[in-house]
């Protein structure tokens, strides 16, 4: 036997928007996809799912722990898309390949991940972002972090901050420390997790010096701002390192131009958790969330595995914790707009269609009653559904 | 070893929407979902997948043989959706079934289903409707029905006809005819199919009257204006079918009211085929496209099924068909503003992104070059790209 709450179950980490929470997310994509066309970037739409291949290619037993596999009628394993910026790089490398460049590209998607779901963490959830393919400069890191700045601002967000951080600079340390490829994850998973004391641990059983382990351990505490690139290129010796703190410093120029370099915070230590990142890393976070709002970097060797060698930036937005941060901030409102509900004694019925169609041409939300009520009825479903004028047909 | 094409490949029925596509899309949809609104109607959002029995509880074995299926991690049975009529009659009976009725809901999703791929026939395909619940009236039919000519208009095309008929209209018929059970379900799949041939020899195969069986042969020659309708009531004497009948009159007096009679064809030869049909259906036609592009009905025993008694009427339009349909008409247009590149010579990137900034601030799309171009290399750059005008920022 099935009880009712069976037959309204619905699967682990999925939700059902109600209108307020839909109309919400509606406004927020709509604004989201209007600002990057102002910006030159060309939606995309792809299939929700792609070949097992398109994701796990070249890449970590990690990435395909999270991904829902199911077999088409041929026996090929499908997967729901885990993140937007693959399927693109695929589409750039075949039917985009011979489009002028660079290409500047954009979607609003859902993308499904099997995680454990919390606030904010969905297993399906909702995605705006741009890729920025074939230019290797700063000048497209800013650009793309400079989206990412006024994407938060476009749809109502005050209160953020953008930590920025580059993986070649802790690539170098790597390199230069003296731990082997093993402890090198080790270290590097401990970091992404921000585990300080499993990475105290990992670090006191290598035999680098201590100078060494010294610097390792101070990574996660290199944050602040502009002035910190210049005081770690003091500290770090070796040139890849300082590279990318050259990188950094390159881009929060242009950025300063953008006039988004008040919101942008260094932070040496970040690593995110994709693995295809080569170059600058953000995260953007707002007060009360307890992961990042919006995130993304350079990517410069995801499109050879797709047969392509394009260097590439992006960035994504997740639209949820946007609204869980405009929430939080006492910032959300209910975007629906219900001007007019038309109420009709018996038999009016025809006057009030014609009514409803009048209002309508004229731009109103009117909801037209499907039934004959008294003015009294209608008055009250006027009130129980929110709209601002009852418009009453009688005889 | 694998092939760049392989690489590239992506699943059987799906479809990348590249620039000029999706642009397309995000247009009708915007405009779909405002007018939506403007009809009072609330937007909902589900999940891409549901648990098996949500689609197939008391359903045929038919619906679960398109179904795209998968295991979840509890070893439960998931689906991608393949209507949203379903789980809006789901979210109705559970989280809203507290809310003032009548429920207006609409959508703008996408949908999967396992079939044979053809132009306009996608296994995943996007959707827009409404679902009109807690109406048995015809005023609720006729209001759907009149969004649905809405929303064809709203979209651009000019040259469609709604085909509109009655499910009970051919149930009266059948049960009056003495038609065994199996020899309804074979003369109903024939009429779905629209084929006549079979359906003769199923006819010829029973042993009802003659008079009945060129009843039965006339029903899918029955359609025309509005006449028909009396027409018709004259030839059958059964109670269902005669109700059928003037369930429709009285549909068609409405439409009349809101101004879309025109568009309206009577065809009481149409069953549709979901199952769970149960008064007036309709299918909208554009000249040139094989298939219907929207199509609806009433389905008043369906909300039963998650525990809620609760009639019910809606539609659903295609987005792909009403590309398609505007394309043959040759009304699609390249629906993406692009108004201004921006060139610059070595060094005057600042002084470009600051010109951007302005532009973008007037509300125009805007690209920014990425490196520094000679002013010929610009303007090739601008036209390849399709932008109006070029800003060429030089010393």
């Amino acid at each position: 036997m099935r009880s009712q709450e069976l037959l309204w179950k619905i699967p682990y980490g999925t939700k059902d928007l109600l209108p307020q929470a839909a109309a919400g997310k509606r406004a927020i994509e709509e604004k989201l996809a209007a600002m990057f066309r102002r910006w030159g970037y060309d939606e995309v739409i792809t299939p929700t799912m792609e070949f097992l291949d398109t994701f796990t290619k070249g890449d970590t037993e990690k990435r395909e722990a999270g991904l829902y596999k199911f077999f088409d009628r041929s026996n090929q394993i499908l997967a729901l898309r885990s993140d937007m910026t693959t399927p693109i790089a695929r589409v750039a490398a075949s039917r985009l390949k011979d489009a002028p460049t660079p290409l500047k590209l954009c979607y609003v998607e859902n993308v499904f991940r099997y995680e454990q779901a919390q606030a904010g963490r969905q297993c399906e959830f909702y995605q705006a972002g741009v890729e920025l393919l074939g230019i290797p400069d700063a000048a497209a890191d800013a650009e793309v972090i400079a989206i990412a700045v006024e994407s938060l601002r476009q749809v109502g967000l005050t209160n953020f901050r953008i930590s920025l951080g580059q993986v070649e600079f802790v690539n170098g340390i790597m390199e230069a420390s003296g731990l082997t490829d093993g402890e090198i994850e080790r270290v590097k998973s401990a970091m992404v997790r921000q585990d300080l004391v499993g990475l105290d641990a990992i670090l006191d059983a290598t035999s680098i010096t201590d100078d060494m382990k010294n610097l390792i351990r101070q990574i996660p505490l290199l944050h602040g701002g502009e002035e910190i690139l210049n005081e770690v290129y003091q500290k770090v010796k070796n040139a890849k390192s300082r590279a990318a703190l050259t990188n950094l410093a390159e881009i929060y120029r242009l950025l300063a131009c953008y006039g988004v370099e008040k919101e942008i915070h260094f932070d040496l230590g970040i690593i995110r958790d994709f693995d295809y990142y080569t170059g600058m890393v953000f995260e953007g976070y707002a007060p009360g969330l307890g992961f990042p709002i919006c995130g993304g970097g350079r990517y410069d060797q995801m499109l050879k595995s797709f047969g392509t060698d394009c260097p590439a930036t992006g960035f994504s937005v997740g639209i949820e914790r946007i609204m869980l941060s405009l929430e939080r901030q006492g910032l959300a409102r209910d975007l629906r707009q219900k001007d007019v509900y038309i109420g009709w004694q018996h038999g009016k019925m025809p006057e009030a269609i014609k009514e409803a169609n009048k209002l309508r041409t004229e731009g109103l939300c009117v909801e037209l009653g499907m039934t004959p009520q008294s003015k009294e009825q209608a008055e009250q479903c006027q009130k129980d559904k929110g709209y601002m004028r009852l418009v009453y047909i009688e005889g």
